[in-house]
């Protein structure tokens, strides 16, 4: 990625090796890095991050605009294989699929349109505010997620919202919405790549109410919307859940750069687990 | 459908023609209508309904809970090869990719995930209310759509919030916000294929905005959560538009049914025809 002698750890972690194609479709080796789990189930939002790499690879377009991710298995640290097709590569727009494989079975299957965010025109009407939030020093440290084996914390400042998260002190609240900064600990900028990361990575809002009783929420599906190519530091984001039907949920998420642009929206599918 | 001497449009115009299988793909032969099109155009959320049929009765699963259409050129009314690959059949859940074919060339991809709504079990927690809204008979009727051309407007009985469509007159408003009363006009009970549709029928409401001069806005991605089989009468719809971003744009809907529940949210990247 242009640096020498060193790189950033969500890089490194989304390193592919080409390996041609084949009935149309781009090859591509990757090992999937226990460095982005939650206990021990690596995270989805990385999971899209490394998919839309070679989605955007396979392309030759820099910017995710959209991209679905659909969670078939709970993928594992180690080797796997990503293939590509391409459905349509217009002008302005292409969009492809992709498939994460290890151990011969499929863990994801993701679709996603990609573009030039940078070549992007026309108006703009923003009625979406940044969350408040006290600058990060005065928020609460930690991603306080659903376990306390969370190597994702060691990879990510993450930066709550005081108050926001409850079911750590066992005091469940009716609010399922968590707000908070976020960026990586190793100084690696944000940028559109790295907003598929961070739309997963907050802990689901959903545990703050009283009627979700196990700490997993699998996610079935994930969807972000890249609006904007953001400032490098800190993204700053909230995560709500208002709807949960009989046990599944839907999780939204806007996210907005340093400066307070909007430049990501998302929605999840999960469900808590019993 | 199990009728006799009739059928509703809905299904006729769903109707698949299994052509076995090749190569792992589930083939079908389908017949794209021209009376769900607004303008020249068949309505996105009619040909999510299509594929959406095709995707369970591939995976012989009867509900979607989400799927997500990638649009990639118009359709037109005629023949068309619907395919179908199954990435996973698992006990609860089942996701397909379908694609839709029209004279050799892809109009779009969608990626599904399906199963059985009548078996989800697990808690409810409804933080989202159906839009305050007269009684149909107090709406204003019909679609008012962005073009006068409205085939649509014959298949669906549309009810908007008096004074909530603004561009029709002239008057453009700050508020991108629209919601209504929507049932099939033959009668046809509203169920969760249905809500694929429902969620792209209403008009746009970005044309409320003062920056939204053309009326075309065609949508790059659908996503619909179904959560919930609905009751067969009016649904009771929201769609609303937050963020206009350099031309692209979000639209959340939230579908409730006659009886106040909430059976489906949806999402959509659209982009403002320059």
């Amino acid at each position: 990625m242009g640096m020498t002698g060193m790189s950033y750890e969500l890089d490194r972690d989304t390193t592919l090796t080409p390996r041609g194609e084949e009935g149309g479709r781009h090859l591509f080796d990757a090992e999937v890095s226990g460095g982005w789990s939650i206990g021990t189930a690596p995270n989805g939002g990385y999971l899209a991050a490394l998919v839309g790499r070679a989605m955007g690879e396979a392309l030759a377009m820099p910017d995710p605009f959209t991209v679905t991710v659909h969670f078939l298995r709970v993928a594992v640290p180690g080797p796997a294989r990503i293939e590509i097709e391409i459905a349509r590569r217009g002008r302005g727009h292409g969009t492809a699929v992709a498939r994460l494989i290890q151990d011969g079975q499929e863990v994801l299957r993701a679709l996603g349109t990609f573009g030039d965010l940078a070549t992007v025109e026309g108006p703009t009407v923003v009625r979406v505010s940044p969350p408040p939030l006290p600058p990060p020093d005065a928020c609460e440290a930690g991603r306080a997620g659903p376990t306390s084996v969370l190597p994702i914390a060691e990879r990510v400042d993450m930066r709550m919202r005081p108050g926001a998260v409850t079911w750590t002190s066992g005091q469940k609240s009716d609010d399922a919405e968590l707000a908070g900064w976020a960026r990586f600990r190793d100084g690696r900028p944000t940028d559109a790549l790295s907003l598929l990361f961070f739309a997963d990575a907050f802990p689901p809002p959903v545990l703050n109410l009283e009627a979700a009783s196990s700490p997993w929420v699998p996610t079935l599906e994930l969807t972000i919307h890249v609006r904007a190519r953001p400032a490098p530091g800190w993204v700053r984001a909230v995560f709500r859940t208002r709807a949960l039907v009989g046990g599944y949920l839907e999780e939204d998420g806007e996210v907005f750069d340093e400066t307070g642009a909007l430049v990501a929206m998302s929605r999840q599918l999960a469900r808590l687990r019993r």
